[in-house]
């Protein structure tokens, strides 16, 4: 009994409804998926030019150092500092210089390191895709983590627009006075190294199409090539009328499943051959402007 | 028996040797591990603006879209044409409308897929770590493959720097008249459904620092946005006096296997834990202008 042989193949085929692009997917999320991010976690960066960066901060993953960020913001510390390093296909850093200049009321001089953190507490959603770097990768909170389930401790990742805390060499692990935004293919070598603070939201391609300096690790020569920033302000200090908002795609919701599966395999419009994988700084947890109403 | 008490142990690490950077292992790499490009394999962009960017043809793997660029180049193809598409974190887009102007002689209109190729043939080395997107990740020839060795196919890997041929949807592949770098995190997906056809060797800052563009898809809205392209030739028309060269590390040399095995565990300087790992497209083939003499 073959009832279908009724129905031609082709006419199945094309009733099979097309597969949901990543972005469809995202686009059809429920607000219930959606988390809005606290605005004492939004670090707003205004470039004197007029330009707006918006960073995420990562106080799950970096709360000391998070904490200095904020002491940091509040104390107007980055109001007329600069961008001075764009190196290609690596990072955009930029503050000031945080030996010279004496710090801000609470602000922590040696903070701990930060590099991982237990991951017991985190509700991590795995991959389910090899990582090269390290025994698992996937995401808790919003944000891209690699852990090792034996040793206990996941990590935030280096990511393309993840935000690090610049430091000299260890035991130190930086203030957060001076940060670096990835403008390149994950140096995913720093995990661990460095601590990751945050993410840019929006602004990146600020950063990203910025000249490259032409010193070594791409330091401007000149600082009169220097980036000049305006001010740094949390989003909680911002006035209400020009205040950002933003949301990400809760990491433990079905859309946001849907769409890591949809990355890892491409079977819209132009693709031909699936991958049948992917990697955790390519499939980017999505995050919106917080929608009116 | 301890005898190696009586020599205290902050000497003994004094005396051991700083493991080397990936860099000081390239420094040293004795001259017989560099391979020369040759010249019909580069082709030079000559921007309208005075920057150059030069790239790497890769016959062994596109073999009749490095043939098309070939003949396009000699026909002066680009000669006038424009970059007019800048997407952030992704690709750098130029050339001319291949169904608007007729093809040069020669150039093969419709070219076979060259998304892969057979693993029959290439001398792959393999990188030793896993890959999220294919059974295997290595090099061959110069180049970062992924590949299946039961399937028996490698392709070319979509990393940073890397130059793609735009296509229209399946089953075209493409002519080459219209190329792509990448400028971001490698988009991996792309692998095995277009052909890459070659590399950046220098100048991909002129394209990675571009002004993203604010249409969909990172195109510019308006044409006096575009970035003239004054001329495009293979190294081997371009006179003698200017003509580059450009060298690479060879993949199968004792060298190429220290850089990979340091990029994958950064034990120098400000490190302090190393990966254990490394992706293909963060371990970089090494290349370098041909010294001179």
């Amino acid at each position: 009994m073959r009832p279908l042989l009724l129905i031609p193949t082709f006419a199945l085929l094309a009733a099979a409804p097309a597969p949901k692009t990543p972005t469809e997917i995202v686009a059809a999320a429920p607000a219930a998926a959606w988390r809005t991010i606290p605005a004492e976690d939004l670090l707003v960066m205004q470039l004197k030019g007029g330009q707006r960066v918006v960073i995420q901060l990562a106080p799950d993953f970096a709360p000391v150092h998070a904490a200095n960020i904020r002491l940091l913001s509040k104390a107007k510390w980055w109001d007329g500092s600069a961008i001075y390093r764009v190196q290609d296909n690596y990072v955009v850093q930029w503050g000031k210089n945080e030996s010279a200049d004496p710090l801000p009321a609470g602000v922590v001089a040696k903070p701990p390191e930060e590099y991982a953190r237990p991951v017991k507490g985190l509700p991590i959603h795995p991959l389910g895709y090899a990582d090269a770097y390290a025994p698992k990768a996937g995401y808790a909170l919003g944000w891209p983590v690699a852990y090792d389930p034996a040793g206990g401790t996941a990590n935030l990742v280096h990511c393309y627009g993840y935000v690090g805390v610049g430091r000299d060499m260890a035991p130190d692990t930086g203030v957060g006075g001076e940060l670096y935004a990835v403008i390149g293919h994950a140096p995913r070598h720093l995990d661990r190294n460095i601590a990751v603070v945050g993410r840019v939201l929006a602004g990146i391609e600020h950063l990203s199409s910025l000249p490259r300096g032409t010193e070594a690790l791409g330091f401007y020569k000149e600082r009169t090539s220097d980036v000049p920033v305006a001010w740094v302000r949390l989003a909680s200090d911002v006035d209400a009328g020009e205040r950002p908002s933003f949301q990400y795609l809760d990491t433990g919701s079905a859309s946001f499943a849907d769409f890591v599966r949809a990355r890892a395999n491409r079977k819209d419009d132009f693709f031909i051959r699936p991958a049948g994988g992917v990697d955790v700084c390519n499939a980017a947890v999505p995050v919106r402007p917080t929608p009116a109403g």
